[in-house]
């Protein structure tokens, strides 16, 4: 824990929280937390700053903290993911949370088995706690936004423009050549960004297929709605493993084209 | 499983491989190979085939095969690793191998606690069959080598040179700003080769250090003997999620230095 991360409600006028539960737990056995000790704070979706521990007892630590004015941006990129066995989603949403991603949108594809999406790992009461994980490793206090999406068809057609109205789309597939540099690059020359999103921002939406890849038709629709298509590298990774790769080579290639365009990153 | 990898002892003139053990169990009960079925082949740092199953009984599972002359070429990238907790270290093995290294050496530093190295992952036993896992996964027959190294001095002072001869030596830390892209241009510059290294090639060793960083002497140490600092981006992450994000980004750079210099990746 890199950062004690409080819920908008644990934050009173006086600056001080009372934690019970998993943090408290952890700030007891992990930190070996004890009155007196310096701690960061920060608040979901809202300004970081330092704190206090001010006593720590069988059931409850509490922490007197003071905030900085300044929130941090929510990272500029977005994620509609093809929901992964959920064995594997729960591993995912620390490590999504961890690298950035404002939007997570968990969507069906023709290799994603229906029955996942009645997995536990789907429940907010689940994924919460693992998004706040890794927000507390990354430092950051920015929640991701979670949607469902049971159809692709509709979540692309109907949906995505209201949802992620502004910036590139980006469809990763294996076999493709094309860097992600190389593909921000063309998304983000003026006219294309005039014609693709005429209130352009350097958002950025990923599409990450199942094991196995999208099929012609997803991939298909996705390019009729704006999607190009970028590289998943040589070599065949295992789902989890892929994803971290793409999001940090993303990641590396918008803050690139953020320095060599003037974009800001939100 | 997208390719099976047999041992160069498993492979007789006649094209036939018995196969017992965890890949025939895998083969039977993961992937219901039947006789007839057409599989991905190849040999441990040789070429790769096509096979078809012969036979499946309770123990074996017979491959006929035939394997093209072409043998893949080692990954241009090398991993320096501060040995991470046994449990990490443990899920990382198949994952380095996936994402491509071609020598993994683990090596002591202050903030790795000196236990880690008496762990049974270190042995052959247990590490190799995980290499063969994510070798299986990415398609490739490149056999990592490994090497343990007790003290990072003299690892770096003492045999660095003979065991990662020539090219590129970049250590990533926390808080750096520069880029792969960025370090790995510098590095190559032509007059930068031949003071560095006389026989350049476009190798790249990275160095990866514990939760927490690599201290002042560690740093100096390396700096000292040719290693230039690249940055681990701007959010804290959980070791594995670093080191997966980290060989992403130097395979990208290395690949795009490649295309762009020419120099060919071994």
């Amino acid at each position: 824990m890199n950062l004690l991360l409080l819920e908008p409600s644990e934050v009173g006028a006086e600056g001080i929280a009372v934690l019970s539960g998993a943090r408290a737990t952890h700030l007891r056995q992990i930190l070996r937390a004890q009155p007196g000790q310096d701690i960061r704070v920060g608040v979901i979706d809202g300004g970081r700053g330092s704190g206090i521990i001010r006593s720590v007892d069988e059931r409850t630590v509490t922490v007197e903290f003071e905030l900085e004015g300044v929130v941090p941006e929510r990272p500029p990129v977005d994620l509609l993911l093809a929901l992964p066995r959920p064995k594997v989603m729960r591993r995912l949403w620390a490590q999504i949370a961890a690298l950035g991603v404002g939007h997570i949108l968990l969507s069906n594809a023709e290799r994603v088995e229906r029955n996942y999406f009645d997995s536990h790992v789907l429940g907010a009461d689940v994924y919460r706690p693992l998004l706040v994980e890794g927000l507390q490793q990354a430092r950051d206090t920015c929640m991701p936004i979670v949607s469902i999406h049971r159809r692709l068809k509709v979540l692309v057609e109907d949906d995505l423009d209201s949802l992620c109205p502004r910036g590139a789309r980006l469809v990763a597939q294996p076999g493709s050549e094309r860097t992600f540099s190389a593909t921000l690059a063309a998304c983000t020359t003026p006219d294309i960004i005039a014609r693709q999103a005429p209130k352009a921002s350097s958002r950025v939406l990923l599409a990450v297929g199942p094991e196995g890849g999208w099929n012609d038709f997803e991939l298909q629709l996705m390019h009729a709605h704006g999607f190009k298509t970028v590289a998943m590298g040589r070599r065949t990774l295992r789902s989890d493993t892929a994803l971290i790769a793409l999001l940090a080579l993303l990641h590396e290639a918008v803050s690139t084209s953020e320095a060599t365009s003037g974009i800001p990153g939100r």
